[in-house]
């Protein structure tokens, strides 16, 4: 149980680092298979008329798929995406932007998730898109080396 | 002739600002459905294994499927993404990410292309995603306000 | 009202002929931007392991997803299917297969539509994939004649 | 050589079985990592506006992809389809409906294809839709009993 909660604490942690880190996504909760991400938007985010950069909530929601995917592989395997589809539903602009992440089906090696991200401006908050991936579940030691 | 000529330049410098300016993604060329970008790899586009991040690519993909698009459809028009699908083929390591955005089919509202993108190491480029999008051509002034 | 609710009984009817008939697809139910319908399983529709044909589970989504959109235009209007993405979670046998389709946003002239299906096995029912479509809505006079 | 070349004859005659044989598909070339099949076109595969169904499109083109891959998987390992995308570039009609399928990485256990349906009508040769597949080589004593 202890072992279990520090496994998600720390995995919490390792979901913001590098690229992640630089983009300004935060972490807001993580339980197994399920992972919610914040993103305060800001001028950086945007395209060229005014919304979220449709690969900003790209990588949004495959990042918060993948680490909802970490939560449930044992600590010696890493997460790769193999694929995914999202559509957007409409354009999002907002004060931020939150994803939810979940394990829809967790294989040893193959896990399927989805996850939706809404715009949320005031107390107001509309699904913009949803992402289904596929995922693979890789021992540490297998990862090539970058 | 020379409208042609011009609107492709202006797209080309169009397509570098905001949030893809900030990622540090470069135009190659521009011909009429058809769109070359780059980016040179530096740390903070790294995900957690040191490889290039997954949404990284993704918004390589479509940024660069987008502007290929934008290239086929009269100036009063703006592109978005409908959706799209991307499969990671091995993890993306090198010098740069390079990204081949191509229109296969243009119709009046509704534009289907493909993007690949290649991880370049010295001489060696390898092929390390491809992406489908759908995207659709909305006239300018029936975007809405963000 | 009256209309309304003959326009769904008329889709409901339509929904089943030509290639649909002959593959065995009943309609359950039809209710605005909700389709479900329900396909007996017989030795024809197996693959070489003797599971549901994955062509069979995709054509069941996207007929049923179809229909579904098909309740939400105006009668001059068709759908055709821009493209889908399924995702298998596990091989489907059992008695039936179950396919519940609905419309998660609706536009004048983009839809995108979700759908489940079910193995059904005496009384247990088993998620085995899920379909996320970019559907059209095309007046029927500009449907090009086949 | 002799056993690979028994190999794909034998893998070309199991393509055509069961629910694919009932359809009307025909194999017509396979040779490592690459299939060709083909269907005329017949009244039971038409939709309601007298094109060929979309689901019976994207059936082509997941079981041609899917035996692409079987011939680069060694004799004991079963093909299942994890998910696929397609796109639909214009209505088909015509006499025949071909299909390409191709193995584009091929890992282990995780196969990625892609796959073009084209309509054939006299000697005109019209692309109508592309997938993308990930496939999954499984040891046949791990694939459940049906």
């Amino acid at each position: 149980m202890k072992i279990e909660k520090d496994r998600l604490s720390q995995l919490k942690r390792d979901a913001i680092q590098g690229f992640v880190k630089y983009i300004g996504l935060k972490a807001v909760s993580l339980s197994p298979g399920k992972f919610t991400t914040r993103l305060k938007l800001e001028k950086r985010h945007l395209q060229q008329d005014g919304f979220a950069h449709a690969g900003l909530i790209a990588f949004m929601a495959d990042h918060t798929a993948g680490y909802a995917s970490f939560s449930m592989v044992p600590a010696d395997r890493r997460i790769l995406t193999l694929e995914y589809k999202i559509s957007y539903f409409r354009p999002a602009a907002g004060d931020f932007l939150e994803c939810s992440g979940q394990v829809i089906k967790a294989g040893r090696q193959i896990l399927f998730t989805q996850a939706d991200v809404y715009a949320v401006k005031g107390k107001i908050k509309t699904l913009v898109a949803r992402a289904m991936h596929t995922m693979t579940a890789v021992p540490v030691d297998k990862i090539p080396k970058a």
